[in-house]
């Protein structure tokens, strides 16, 4: 009965991900909106864009890579020098080798950082061909970090929280699937708009293929993300989790794509956040409790963030699963 | 009968600022546009953009983070220096530990700054790693300094200026809801795009909910935004506040949500402002008086923006609403 | 007859120029797009925004506004060591006052830029401070001219060329006005997209208005801008032109804003350029020549940008102007 | 019969192509998606923007650039030292003369990079002005390479790959012209859209001219670019293509332009990209072989690159080309 509601709404195949990409037990999205996907046959360095990888790194591991990058390029100078030989620096040539070594490397970062106290300074063409080259690549390798530091920074996002659970909550006479997001920091999304697809892996002649389906939205789009929203799709005869039994839902490994647009007025820019639910995070019977209140006294409102997921468990409506249509 | 005419009009629930968000006389919007809401709930350091604080943070305040940053990575540097010892620096040993503890606090800034003079200069491990580092964290400070400036420069913004008032002037054969604003910079706006909300606090069962409406303007795009846009809702039949009386307005704590987009050709992106009326700001019966001129001599149109609210009280035509409906 | 045709045709009143917003023989728009306007009535700091006055300034104006930063601020420091006294920099204090001041502004320039070569170095504490203050305020100083110097580089332009003629040229059965537009650097715009706004200044009831028509183009969108774009407007029934002979253009002061927007490529970005002809422009009875030639050998579009106004005079057909409608 | 079929479609004439800008055997896109255009009339330097051909340039041709930049900067300086004399930088006057310009290169290159070691430093007025100048110079340069450096990172792209084929591959019941293509990096596009113009060089009147078609896709727009996305473009009634011979297409010197367009989320921007193809890089009766596979344990899709352009030979259904219309 679930098939035949699923078969006479019409599936889509314009989503992206091709009916047989989804492997036994893989998701389509992960939770974060990135593809569940590795791509492979062209060299790595193609095939990464070193730009991104370092602008969606962790703030500590970019600073660690830095580090890490500003220690191995004053090594390389460091042993130039040495094997021109610190005398050249203007260094007395007494201590030892390490010490030498290690004279050799504070001269490297001071010409790399380009503060050139002086007391060590290149003399004779070899260290000084080394010197100039190295204050060069200092000055290019920062002009990158300064980059990446800003293109971390301003780089778009939404900023948005999803409630971690998915509801199947009383909703007019019937029922339907709520999820409910919020925006976390202090910026303003307006003209906000969220689409919702269903993933359903279900068996076509012997064969396990993914259907999509789009998931219709009780409001679609609203003018001002100022607080909470939570998205609505009745679960009616238009719906293809129509007469679907909690069962079902789980043997079609059911998951939902969710993606937010909307214009973001800090970076006056288009923002996107997309994220993935699994069957697994579906509650039956429960509903969203209210997560703003009335201030005392101030005369504002006040959103709780930690209230995203705040809900009360309820009897849903009977089914007519058994003997509709 | 103000009602009566409220509820033939469908309001909007695609607001996202919701029924209930509004307390007792606190604003839904406040005037520079940002939402009266605070949030709580997650860490304070996950709640706030700190780029967006510094970005839009007032110019004054910014220079006095940076100088206040400056000093107190030098301090914790100079503390450094110090405890190893100023004559690893190559300073004398003359003095007392305050002269000795400044040499460290000048030193550290012709570090961190990267100027490096080298009358001082690091000898010896310790103050050599400790220089090393700092010169290092200069760079990469300045490095955010330059982004944050930057952002701060090119931050896509509409600058327009609204008249503080919002009138009810006289308009065709009855009256309209007017508000002017213009750019106030040497900007030109193309493509602009207003849109008026009206939010209403009544009484429903017994309960204060919000209602929004939208309000349909006369002209609600224009092509260019050269000179000022006076924004007119005509009151009639299909307007929210037709037969709604000074104290109606007044009781149901009206508010105004105004927001404008369009696309600036400075920044070549598309920028946003609101802005919000209450009850207070609206004057009835008055027109506004024209705020550009004729040059006497050289050929141009002159927009003065001190009359932005220039305006003279006239006569509204006989309202019928006593007697209509 | 003429005016028939106009009142036939509804002006639009959505230009933003506002309908007596010209004076006597001022253009509404200058050639460059500009609006032909001045602001007044609010200090002049808060009027211009100077981020956007540095990036549209003349390269050499802009080079020139930085020598004379430069060298405003080394003045003023220098006169801050020059006070102290140059001893206190390691000076030796041999020389007349002249020679004093010039270390001090050499000195200054070392600690702005951070060479801080080191055989000038502050010593004591006033010094110190002057020059660590300087220091900072160096690298502030060049990460705003950093950020303005990426500003100018990658602002958003069209980079549009048009012919400075407007023709009235045969076409089809009858005439119609035409002017050539082509991109002159290596960019590549697409899906570009042109509107043309009529302006006419005529009386009614004794009195000059500005009247705005929007003129129909024969295709107003293109895909592709690779080569030269002719935009053609039909002067028939449906034109406010039709019939309007060459006294009664110069009569109106007819003006035509040209607005064209598109993507470019390059920045990935929508680019607008806006342009303005005065009747005085118009050449009756004229049609462009190709711009574009084959290549001899290479296989290649020659597009020759010197010819963007090559236009030969033709006789236009009949008008009917004297016995139509 | 072909050209029956041609005649019966109408040909578009808003590409911006124009119908004779292409010359004998000259493409009319290159395969990165540049017009095959060259322009002149212009001086060189307004005819290209530097700052985009910087950008565009390979990496390694880039830091080439400036090097050589640099190199040139220190010997314009160097001469100058070298003139004004080297015992003004501090240097005792020992050295033959290449010894001596030696010494104001590296001194010169110390001054441009701010490293200023100091123990060659600008003695008298002739030597600090060119110095101060100098370290301006540096610091204005490299604030340009910086920008440069940023641009260059910071560039929205596509990032696609395109398979080097175009197919003629069975298609329901006929036959249909397929490509393929994928994000070859570790980006994500959405709302992406694809354009295919026809172009084809047919005699008209005894003269060559270009005739261009849009050709209809089966799906045009997907929401996600996760995986590989083939367009088909069906060869029915309706299609430029139908009826028309392998010799046809050769004659016609036929060339597909393809446009993709869609919304990066890491750059938070519209993307484009295009290429062409011509009728040399046709396969008849061929079909894609899929690219992406079932992931052995770790629960995820892989998409194989260098299986872009694989595809199997195929029967191609009966045509209709004798018999038909």
């Amino acid at each position: 009965m679930a098939v035949n509601n699923r078969q006479r709404l019409r599936d889509i195949d314009n989503t992206g991900f091709g009916a047989n990409s989804s492997v036994e037990g893989g998701r389509i999205l992960n939770p974060d909106g990135t593809a569940n996907l590795r791509k492979r046959g062209i060299p790595f360095w193609e095939r990464i864009s070193i730009y991104h990888t370092l602008l969606r790194m962790k703030p500590a591991h970019f600073i660690l890579m830095v580090f890490l990058f500003y220690t191995t390029v004053n090594l390389i100078f460091a042993s130039g020098y040495f094997f021109i030989g610190v005398e050249s620096l203007g260094v007395e040539q007494g201590g030892g080798l390490f010490e030498q070594f290690l004279e050799a490397f504070f001269f490297s970062s001071q010409t790399l950082t380009t503060v050139g106290y002086g007391h060590m300074a290149p003399r004779g063409i070899p260290a000084n061909i080394v010197a100039s080259t190295e204050s060069l690549v200092g000055i290019l390798s920062f002009a990158v970090v300064t980059g990446l530091i800003y293109g971390r920074f301003s780089r778009p996002r939404a900023y948005l929280l999803f409630s971690p659970s998915l509801l199947i909550a009383p909703y007019k006479e019937g029922k339907a699937l709520m999820l409910r997001m919020a925006t976390y920091k202090n910026n303003h999304l307006t003209d906000a708009e969220a689409g919702l697809t269903l993933a359903l892996h279900v068996k076509e002649n012997g064969k396990t293929v993914t259907k999509f389906y789009p998931l219709k939205l009780e409001i679609e789009k609203i003018n001002s993300m100022a607080l909470s929203w939570t998205l609505v799709h009745a679960i009616n005869e238009d719906s293809p989790l129509y007469n679907y039994s909690k069962e079902d839902v789980a043997e079609a490994r059911m998951e939902l794509i969710v993606m937010v647009k909307a214009f973001d007025d800090h970076f006056s820019n288009m923002v996107q956040q997309r994220t993935s639910y699994t069957y697994q995070q579906v509650v039956y019977g429960a509903k969203f409790l209210p997560m703003f209140e009335r201030g005392q006294s101030g005369g504002y409102t006040l959103l709780e963030l930690n209230k995203i997921n705040a809900h009360e468990l309820v009897q849903l409506p009977e089914t007519v699963q058994n003997t509709a249509v």
